[in-house]
């Protein structure tokens, strides 16, 4: 299971006003209180920031780096952006986030994904937009995964998104994105899926408990990454306790430590 | 989605001082409690009850037929308590709980369930004690359902319990019963299959979030009926969170009423 931390993102109000005062220490807190919840990655966005996107973006990512070894998700639609954001992390140790099948996105970052040697996240998406069948999922996203690895990306570089849409808006979009994963975990096995899920509670009540049960419920299903927060304790022991039901925890060790260290309410 | 309620069981020590005090009223508050919630079947069992079983049955389907037509699960392995049960419940809308391989419960369940034309749940055991992995539940599962057509008894008229057993026994228990049931679904799609959750549980903390986050996982995976408390709205409203996200509810109109009765805490 790998987490990207998606907390350092300027379209949550909080972090737009570290950017807009400067308040560099808060943002160091952020990459902090990630790393030690359990991050593989931190995921670092401004795209909020327009003009200023890739200042800030240089400047998120020394805060990041001055207070944690762990590698970072550059995320910006925009490849000058992308580079001057990989170029300020150094090294291949990064995630690129993201490319899709979008003519002009493919085109941009495809050669900073190969000149850097990132890991990428791929969108399962292309100009007609983002599929919503399982089968149209599953299409777009093996044409993004098989072009890329033609390419010259490693399989295991690679993580697809899936593009979870909500619940409100199609009743079945639930369903469909489950049974995309489910159709990549049986026909092409070697493909690492990840997910942000939050989308797909939006526009109805309980959002926080819908998008826990839908953790659970991809989870279950194979997803091998998430893009949340993993500072908050109730949606890491909704995972902890999902892996030791799938049987990924010897002796539910990490199920007991996430109990005593208090990852439950009740 | 059938669910029998659980609640009307004597090893509850509640239930067991209503049936001590002859406190009929407060059983039929459980059957109507249950009915209002949403219950399917209303379970009886009274297996604690030892020397009094037969006549405690009679008493307690009494009280439950006083107060709702939902159609009752007898619930008892004792065979001629089983007979006693059925006679009194009168007529073939009833569940026989439960036949399973062992040789004397089945000797003594099979002519019970063919002369009252019930409905069985059937527990994928046999002689040798409940099988742990999922082939083995596949198995002896099996066996059962086919015995079961043989002798008659149609697979619509059939639940199969493939019997959960505590995680804390063994930490592969939960994915050993998930296998087993998509096996079901993928070869015998046919065959309804039914869980009591709590048993998952057993022996670690924060039980109730376990067995709530089995029930999803489970649901997920195609089961067809649990035996539950259908009064707890928190496990309800897991249940219809997790039929939303599966495609099941049009609209999310039960999720959205759901919501607003309160079955969300949060």
């Amino acid at each position: 299971m790998l987490i990207v931390g998606e907390l350092i993102n300027t379209s949550r109000s909080v972090v737009s006003e570290y950017v807009d005062k400067n308040d560099a220490d808060s943002i160091r807190e952020l990459a902090k209180k990630q790393a030690g919840a359990g991050a593989h990655f931190i995921d670092v966005n401004c795209g909020t920031k327009g003009a200023k996107e890739a200042d800030t973006m240089k400047w998120l990512i020394d805060n990041v780096k001055a207070v944690t070894d762990l590698p970072i998700s550059v995320d910006s639609s925009n490849p000058k952006v992308m580079e001057v954001g990989l170029v300020e992390v150094g090294g291949d140790n990064v995630i690129l986030n993201s490319i899709s099948l979008e003519t002009d996105r493919y085109a941009g970052m495809l050669p900073l994904a190969l000149k850097y040697k990132t890991r990428v996240i791929g969108l399962a998406m292309d100009d007609r937009g983002i599929p919503k069948t399982a089968d149209e999922k599953f299409t777009v996203g093996k044409q993004l995964i098989d072009s890329l690895i033609k390419e010259g990306i490693p399989v295991e570089n690679i993580y697809l998104d899936l593009l979870v849409q909500p619940l409100s808006v199609s009743d079945v979009s639930g369903l469909e994105l489950l049974n995309a994963l489910k159709m990549f975990k049986e026909q092409m096995p070697e493909v690492k899926i990840i997910s942000a899920l939050s989308n797909i509670s939006f526009g109805l009540p309980n959002r926080k408990l819908l998008n826990r049960i839908f953790l659970v419920q991809t989870l279950t299903m194979g997803m091998d990454a998430y893009i949340l927060d993993p500072a908050d304790k109730e949606v890491m022991g909704f995972m902890y306790a999902t892996e030791a039901l799938i049987g990924h925890d010897r002796y539910c060790g990490k199920y007991l430590t996430a109990h005593r260290k208090g990852f439950f309410s009740k």
